[in-house]
């Protein structure tokens, strides 16, 4: 009874620098670098003038970086420490549940403030905004998630937010709005009025419900316009936040070795990428360089699933054509997926390094319907406490699938998955679950194929 | 800039014992322990067999202890490493943003599953319920928090859970429904049809908006008709209750031990008083044994001022008058609060240990508006990130104007708190704050006097 089940770090064991994959690549770094980012409209090479009018230089410097470990600047540790080094727990109870031989850890992001993994970089985000003069930032959300970290690294450095939120999110969770709006920040439901791109949108259709891709254009549009007011931040998909998000794998890497334990497959959920990266980047650095063999699972929505089910290819970051152009695993930029209720996981791309990664075989991916989440976050918190946010569920049902697979197989198996937030925001959801008010869904086979014929043409 | 923020400990560091106050206690433990307990019909104390048709057998045996450590269950412990040891932060931020030279300390009981410090009894009472082979447990519920620890923790030990939870927070609160019908738990709006009490409160006014006496007088008819079946779960007053809750101090003690600084106050929110108790006894205890001298502080409400404004005496722990009599602080059994947000405060009596530390001087209290204490919590939120729960923030403001007195004094004091738990599930009652839609609360003195002239006449 008395065996160990949680492995806490101290504030002297939080990672000093960030992992950086670009020079671990196993491709060439020009697929996934600046260089390999178009222009949306003359479909080049972006110039750094180009991003540096979006993003932080700081920021746009971490993304070509070939150095392997970037220093975390101290003022970012300073803030991290409210609340990491984040627990990592051994599923004893919910092993029992299932009766498996299988051994389940979890990294639990769900204790940061705003109850996910996403400050991880928006704090780095904002503390470069400060440093460079900046007034604040525009910005999206599908779930809520990423607005709330970025309204709240906002204030802790004294910048505006404005944030974009995915109109079917905005109604479905509207208590996410008043947490953003307490920290200050300026919520509006798009596709809105704000924007040239919202108001085009909203007149073909007043009941247009939104998407991730729809509120990344208004936000975009919103910064690009504001004459170098404000920047435009991302929270997922881009190099330096997926870089940002290594502190989960770094501590859950200490932890593991607390366990004396090493995990055979390592999950996380994948909307835009940057969990699953945060979780798995450290865990692949030593794949590539010390010959471990650990399976890196990425789990997406079969409502939206772009590893599994999307093309390869050159595509817009955003549903209006205003982004750049990147190679990536994509449901074409026009692809609405169904309003499922892991907001966050509705975004018809994926990380660039992913894409190139999974390319490469380096890593697997699989998607799971979202009845099948539902109710193996309710497993989970049954047996563990925690209700998962319902992108985390993803991950939470792929552990749950494997360590029955060992069951079956009678053999032991490490899994560690990364629960990335909790569900507290996401009730609503769970309510319309335990009423049957959910359905299934497949991949929409014919929409895609129809999103397909809107690609950019690109030729390089 | 590298100074320790926070204060972590590990598993091993968890309190493998209670503190029970009973044998510290300064004043005649007959007027706490049970037989200064009154049965609400004979009004003579109570019997063995009547408490232990409520409580489990062993809770009863606690309430009479006489033992100062009281061993932790290892099925308890076990349950306990899901979440504690919990942090304890420096709030420095917090600090900076008020410009005092008082160093303030956080308690932070919101990491746990249900967002709060409830657990940490309801674990226990769960255990001791299938430890003498109980169907499960009737209870009450104000803000919620409680309803939703004792689901938990019913569902770890596989018992039935029947929460009553106050109408004006069914209302108010219904993601915390889902969350307790999440755990498996049954939730019904108090007053209710269930029960004859309830049926006789909804034909006088069928707008009752219920109150935590209410509930609990439903819970008591409740459990009591169920022939042995269902016992009765209190989440705060009673003497066990206090001791389960002593692991937050005293873990607090090592982890000021390990920032080099003891506290020259220390504060908790009160509404039956288990936090309060939980972060302040183990304090007490240094101020009883070793001649400390920590101010230890009590917030509550200025709408329902029960140790500031009511009356020391004999009442019963219920609106119905079906619950024992308790010599306690009290506004009146018939007292009904005003609705205001900090619903876990709104209870007209109080843990009668407390009561009778402050009758003799032992701890302080203070009452605070709730405009007041949405006040604080914003600004704590905005410099530590975490929104507190508004029965904590409570306590967070009495924190901030202990910590500002320090500065017009000019010298350094050192604050320690206990944040109960997180606003997550609040954020309609901050919605209302922010659009100016709360108004101040004084006690209403007339409502009081009324109140008092329906205290049970008692003869000892």
């Amino acid at each position: 009874m008395s065996e160990q089940t949680k492995f806490v770090l101290t504030e002297k064991d939080l990672p000093e620098k960030w992992y950086n994959i670009n020079p671990d690549m196993p491709v060439n770094p020009a697929e996934t670098a600046w260089n390999a980012v178009l222009h949306p409209v003359t479909k080049q090479p972006v110039t750094p003038e180009f991003l540096t009018a979006l993003f932080p230089a700081r920021f746009v410097g971490e993304a070509v970086s070939m150095d392997r470990w970037i220093e975390i600047p101290e003022e970012v540790r300073e803030i991290y420490k409210l609340w990491r080094p984040t627990p990592l727990l051994r599923a004893r109870r919910l092993e029992k549940m299932l009766d498996t031989p299988a051994h389940i850890y979890y990294k639990y992001e769900g204790v940061s403030p705003v109850g996910s993994h996403k400050p991880n970089t928006a704090v780095a985000q904002a503390f470069y905004a400060k440093e460079e003069g900046t007034l604040g930032f525009t910005t999206e959300t599908g779930a809520g998630q990423w607005g709330s970290a970025l309204s709240m690294a906002a204030n802790f450095f004294g910048l505006e937010c404005h944030v974009y939120m995915v109109k079917v999110s905005y109604g479905l969770k509207p208590y996410r709005r008043i947490i953003m709006e307490n920290y200050g920040a300026t919520v509006t439901a798009s596709p809105s009025m704000n924007t040239e791109f919202g108001r085009k949108l909203l007149a073909e259709d007043p009941d247009n419900p939104g998407s991730l891709g729809i509120a990344i254009s208004e936000a975009v549009e919103a910064a690009v316009s504001s004459n170098g007011k404000y920047k435009y931040s991302l929270g997922s998909v881009l190099g330096p936040v997926l870089t940002h998000q290594s502190v989960i794998g770094q501590e859950a890497l200490k932890q593991m070795e607390m366990a004396g334990e090493y995990p055979d497959v390592v999950i996380g959920c994948v909307g835009g990428g940057s969990n699953f990266a945060g979780i798995a980047f450290p865990f692949l650095h030593l794949n590539f360089t010390e010959g471990k063999k650990t399976r890196i699972m990425a789990v997406e929505p079969t409502a939206c699933p772009t590893l599994t089910k999307g093309q390869y290819t050159f595509d817009y970051g955003d549903t209006a054509g205003m982004a750049p152009i990147v190679k990536m695993h994509t449901l074409g930029h026009t692809f609405m997926p169904p309003d499922i209720h892991a907001g966050g996981l509705r975004y018809h791309g994926m990380a660039p390094h992913i894409c190139s990664l999974y390319d490469n075989g380096d890593i697997e991916a699989v998607a799971l319907d979202q009845l099948d989440t539902f109710e193996g976050a309710l497993q989970f918190m049954k047996a563990e406490g925690i209700l998962p946010a319902p992108e985390s569920s993803h991950a939470v049902r792929a552990a749950i699938n494997e360590a029955l697979q060992a069951k079956e197989e009678g053999r032991e198996k490490v899994i560690l998955f990364n629960l990335s937030g909790h569900g507290l925001f996401d009730l609503a959801s769970y309510a319309a679950y335990n009423q049957g008010g959910l359905r299934r869904y497949r991949y929409p086979d014919d929409k895609i194929a129809e999103a397909m014929q809107h690609l950019p043409q690109v030729n390089l």
